[in-house]
């Protein structure tokens, strides 16, 4: 008998422990649900098996060192220090090459727990959340350091561009069902359709409202940046999508949306995002670093802070 | 009799919209009179009605924003949501071209305002004003912006420039009245000699003080310039001394100016915007972004800060 | 009698006043000791007198400054106010050239303390440390003004890289000792064997303990960048190791280091700091700016506010 407990305790320590790991992969898209997790998990191994244990191991990483590290169990529980690992341990696997990527891609998902942790201290009096911001500012630097240390080898993907000779590339032909199922999937850096989908799925699985508000984050982003002149290959790959996709689950929905302009106010938040997407695309081109969400937080945090002082935004 | 009341109740809100919108346009320099808000007005107006029209309308956007969204009716009323809204409004629409640029200049004012409010909260803790640090980044973002949305059209002066093609082109003959009078015109990014004038006048007419503070503020950041050995043609333009103007009137009169050192703070604080003017500007050399207010900004929250713990400045 | 007493009181209150000056140097390397101070300052004499002068100005300014600005005298007294002064002027006169280079270096120790001021009002709410930011950020600032003022000559080593063109340049023959003990050496930019030795000497001299964690930040560091693929001439020049030597002091010793895991924090700290030194020089090439210790600030506020929300770290 007591055998049998010790092992379902053990079971029920696992299960625990790995259905944190999920919150921690769903709460990238700001949804605590471990089976949206699980399936977001199944969407990303569709296109790369090792990108997915990647993400699933940098998950675990970050709520090992949360429950044995001794913070606050509600915040580990939710999967709150695990989405930046999540995200840190993808982005640094994609965008490097060669065999010790995989080593530094959990490392920088370790490392990202503790940028998690930090910033929630140094936020703790703005009443903000902290959102993505320890995985972009990681990533960009560890990216970076590749100009400077051999084992870092950068994909040939990611060229630093002098702004003086730079040329807008306009022309081609939109594809709206790609580029708005994109805009979805790139949440998770998923570029084909049949993952967009299915990270959708898992969205609408959690909440229908949730899902809606993707679409309409998605479809929002998609025709500001048609009407301001975008280019249409980003487009067509929702590199415009999903930084709004975001911005209103976050602005309309996850936090303080109690007003009746919140629908309103989050799709103006997701059109605000696509200039800022341009403009921090910009800002990197010297650098050839990719935007990731950085538009996201800049925007998200620009309005959440507004409310507190226009109050029925 | 109803009636009369009815209309005058009217009038009474349009005037006081309208009062509160000069207010905007007089807090870019840090005051708070409605008289001053119109002679700039005037001032603007001189060199270009229709850069003098978005300025209102800026500051009106931000005013209504403000007023219908429930903002504390103290902030709102002293033109402190709206004088971002004004800058932003002119910096877009004199350094974009085409006819997109009223439009992004207009939308970009009522970002501004929103922009502003977030910092009110971001800002609350540390005791510090805002100042135009809302304004500044909002404009940088949409200006570069422009390299990847074509109805985004720059102005052709911003070129982005090579630091290690870079050359100081010194030589030229220095125009000490259009100089320092230009240093005060360039708060509102104005170059001719009347609109500086009548600027300057605005100011006396709120307060002598203040005033003397300005053309005080401007003879130093020359002064200085010069000893440092500046390019003549950034002196004649008066591009190091906007900044040494708001400066010294934050430093020495606006803000905390109790300490009887406070005139001596204050041209130091005016003397040291003038580095600082350069070294931004070489920051902003590889993107061909203009400097703006940020070393104002800096130079005053670095100056209010240090008061309080080196509390005889 | 009197007379005699008012002597004993002027050089009772000039040596409190060059003791202070003393630890404004030692907590450049975070240890309030004054003897350890006047030996680091013999360290720096033997390569060069003037630099020697400079930093005992530099640290008197700031000292002055906070005794007739009403600072907190606890403050003033641990040399709390001093060090970024330190450390401004000794960058400022080894990195601009000419004969103005002097009155710059003081000039920049003198607003250098007013930073320092700013930033402990700024941070006051984060219960985190100001460490070197404020010189940091001061240097860069006034090391990129010499692009746009002349009397600012900048050192001919200083050349903004194109990162489209850049090259990681492997090859060369380690140098173990000198590496190491550039590493310590270099908080004080220093390179020559003997001034570094003496500079390790002072640390132990304030405290055995912390002078064991500088030989090991230095050893981690050096171990880490070697791992890594690091560029040889970098590693025996130490420039991978005085961000780790500081960091391992304030993470595992000086701040807050209570946890039983802190030794271990403290060497993950200071491997850490290799991958961040990386990065932010490469951040910097395109500017052509020195790195100086924007790791160790980096690394060591993560650590620190980490700890408050993973309290077992």
């Amino acid at each position: 008998m007591q055998k049998d407990n010790r092992i379902s305790i053990r079971e029920g320590a696992f299960f625990s422990f790995i259905s944190t790991a999920f919150k921690g992969i769903s709460q990238v898209i700001l949804i605590e649900n471990a089976v949206t997790g699980l399936i977001i998990l199944v969407a990303i191994m569709i296109s790369s098996v090792s990108i997915g244990i990647i993400a699933l191991l940098s998950a675990c990483i970050a709520t090992f060192i949360g429950r044995f590290g001794g913070t606050d169990k509600a915040i580990v529980n939710q999967g709150l220090l695990g989405y930046n690992s999540v995200l840190a341990g993808i982005a640094l696997a994609l965008n490097l090459e060669g065999g010790w990527r995989w080593a530094i891609a959990l490392a920088g998902a370790a490392v990202a727990a503790l940028f998690t942790a930090a910033m929630m201290h140094w936020m703790r009096n703005s009443q903000m959340p902290v959102l993505t911001f320890p995985y972009i500012i990681l990533t960009w630097f560890l990216l970076l350091a590749s100009y400077r240390l051999s084992t870092f080898q950068l994909s040939s993907n990611l060229v630093p561009q002098d702004l003086s000779h730079w040329k807008l590339q306009p022309g081609g032909t939109i594809d709206w069902i790609h580029g708005l199922v994109n805009g979805i999937g790139q949440v998770y850096f998923q570029d084909s359709l049949w993952s967009g989908i299915l990270i959708l799925l898992a969205v609408f699985w959690a909440s229908r409202k949730l899902g809606l508000y993707a679409v309409l984050g998605s479809v929002a982003a998609g025709l500001t940046a048609y009407g301001l002149g975008a280019e249409i290959t980003l487009l067509n790959l929702g590199l415009y999508g999903f930084n709004a996709v975001l911005t209103i689950l976050a602005v309309a929905a996850v936090f303080d949306a109690k007003s009746r302009l919140a629908p309103l106010t989050g799709l103006i938040a997701a059109a605000i995002t696509v200039p800022v997407t341009a403009s921090v695309d910009v800002w990197l081109l010297p650098y050839g670093l990719p935007t990731l969400t950085m538009p996201f937080v800049l925007v998200t945090w620009l309005l959440l802070a507004a409310k507190k002082v226009i109050p029925k935004l």
